[in-house]
């Protein structure tokens, strides 16, 4: 069969021959059709995040897949369902720890857990994949050609879930809400904010000029957008308002001071975003007295487990369908694979190689492979 | 009657004559007891936070009472009932808002609210006071000589419920707390996780040469006592152990950072200092990443409302008595104010005026004013 891999900090993904998995006991085949590319994927492609399965060179790559169960395996999956597997697995020659039994992966610590297609295990980019029947959440067909979405989605989800926790002692209503970041998953949030999440008023920082899809995208959404080489985000409360929730999906280290002055009293900033070590000064009693004598909070969020994804499946079928076909702005057949990460071919054109891949125009929001028709 | 006040920023808190306040509608007339001093009368007392009612130059200190009902002015409280305030008002002139309404003027942002004997209304360093009856908790009476330690521990009450919100999406199993500062709050509440709250492993965090009474209590409750000089925050991980929860109770404001570091995965760390501006480096790269790829949160806290001071009773009533024997280290009558206030005498005495107090010896723990025999 035909897989992505890379070897993380020596290039670009290629298309490379693999053989096909065989399911283990309690594990089903699953052809996979569509898988997203993201930020972490070209971290992994960078090396700057993850790293390849113990005793092999290169990792297949992809963690945003939707599939079609080809081999139930005796498990009580059905053939010819359509499947989005979860990411987290526990690390190899361990069955399980008390993370996975609990049913979250997700907030189990450095060392009790893999990530398929960005540390310690392969990926989603081929073929066939094989999964415990446990970690592949059905979809209902119709919503199968998005189902690729769902990961991002279930991140968002967890990210929600947890910052309403941290408001959860006290009556909280919240009706502002700001994302940092124009990128495919700040988008997707802002449509959450905008239409199933119900927030009355939501912004969404970026850096572009006008005109750009992305702004048309936070626009037609009855969102604004925020400029941040006009406004940074320390002073929109100032020229907008103080916001009750702050999402924070740039990795852009600042940003996590700052929101603490971006919010309203009472508010919560969750934070997505894994920046590199960067030192920078801040006014560290001015924002620790903010974060008192206004109650707020901070906190930060990554992954998501088996319910968030059931969670953005819902979600997916309640966005509107033009917000889809707008953030997605590319699927790509494996010939073109290339197109798929124009980020990463455009670095490598950046440093002198060859590259038969398009540009980063900037315009390109959410790309996916698709290796089988749906 | 008499009523010890100040005139902020302008020297040591002291007795006057007052009139005997009338209740209106609505409000009991009530016999003061005793009244705690903390961290915040010394910063009202120097000028640094709070202020005076309009229209005075001077306020009543005092937030933390017990007192006995002397008129319940046909409330439903009855007449020699042991009560104690709880300290948030509506502003002069407002009845009520939002935050009043659904019983929590803890999360009401600033200009929604006074506080007695901190900003903005008289406090309860008073013979008499009068509040409305709905502001007034009872506490059983073999636990009144102890009331005034209720609303410090309904400090604690809400931030560890904000703290265990904040952790509530998901199983959280904490078994280590770390509490930073060894004054009267942070005391108590080493107090409160080595028994009520029950957390398996406690730390304090002070500045202490042994031998010294804080250290001797931390050791007693079976805490560990760390001492910063030889430990600062950010490396107790690594020689003691990652934390489930850190407590800030020192406003220094570098530890609301190197909480971060301090903090287990998925840990939570609540601040309540209050500190001044302070701009500092801080590896803004590295927290936010910490914060996100170990699902941290960081939550501040002010102030609580009446439901934290009904567990707040209930707490004083199970902490062990020798805890809040050796807390409270002096407690003064009228006669020698004082005594009450080591620490603003020493201040005016080191400012080279002449005092009748006591200097701060370093091991006054808690005082309070006794103004009526319970």
């Amino acid at each position: 069969m035909k897989a992505i891999v890379v070897q993380p900090g020596a290039g670009s993904p290629v298309v490379v021959e693999r053989p096909v998995p065989e399911p283990a006991s309690g594990e089903a085949l699953v052809r996979i059709c569509r898988v997203g590319v993201d930020g972490t994927d070209y971290e992994v492609i960078e090396g700057s995040h993850g790293g390849v399965p113990d005793g092999d060179d290169q990792l297949v790559l992809g963690h945003e897949a939707v599939g079609v169960v080809e081999d139930a395996n005796g498990t009580e999956l059905e053939e010819g369902q359509y499947v989005v597997p979860t990411v987290r697995r526990p690390p190899a020659g361990v069955e399980t720890n008390e993370y996975f039994e609990r049913g979250e992966p997700d907030m189990a610590p450095d060392g009790e857990y893999v990530e398929r297609g960005i540390v310690g295990a392969h990926g989603f980019m081929a073929e066939y994949i094989t999964s415990p029947a446990a970690d592949l959440v059905p979809i209902p067909a119709e919503l199968a050609e998005w189902g690729f979405l769902v990961e991002p989605i279930s991140i968002t989800e967890k990210a929600i879930e947890h910052a309403r926790a941290t408001r959860s002692a006290f009556d909280w209503r919240p009706e502002s809400a700001l994302v940092l970041g124009t990128g495919s998953l700040g988008l997707l949030t802002v449509a959450m904010f905008a239409t199933t999440l119900d927030y009355e008023r939501v912004y969404c920082l970026g850096r572009k000029d006008r005109p750009h899809p992305m702004i048309d995208i936070i626009e037609r959404l009855g969102a604004t957008y925020i400029d941040s080489r006009e406004t940074p985000v320390s002073e929109i409360p100032g020229a907008y308002e103080p916001m009750d929730v702050v999402y924070e999906a740039t990795g852009y280290a600042k940003h996590a001071f700052e929101s603490i002055d971006a919010l309203a009293p009472n508010g919560v900033a969750a934070l997505l975003g894994v920046p590199s070590d960067w030192s920078f000064e801040v006014d560290g009693g001015r924002l620790h007295r903010e974060l008192v004598l206004h109650n707020k909070a901070v906190v930060g969020s990554v992954n998501s487990n088996r319910r968030h994804f059931e969670a953005a499946i819902d979600t997916l079928d309640a966005l509107p369908d033009w917000t889809l076909e707008s953030i997605v702005t590319g699927i790509y057949g494996l010939e073109s694979v290339d197109r798929a990460f124009p980020k990463a071919t455009a670095r490598v054109a950046a440093a002198g190689h060859a590259s038969a891949g398009a540009p980063d125009d900037d315009t390109t929001i959410k790309t996916a492979v698709e290796f089988r028709d749906i």
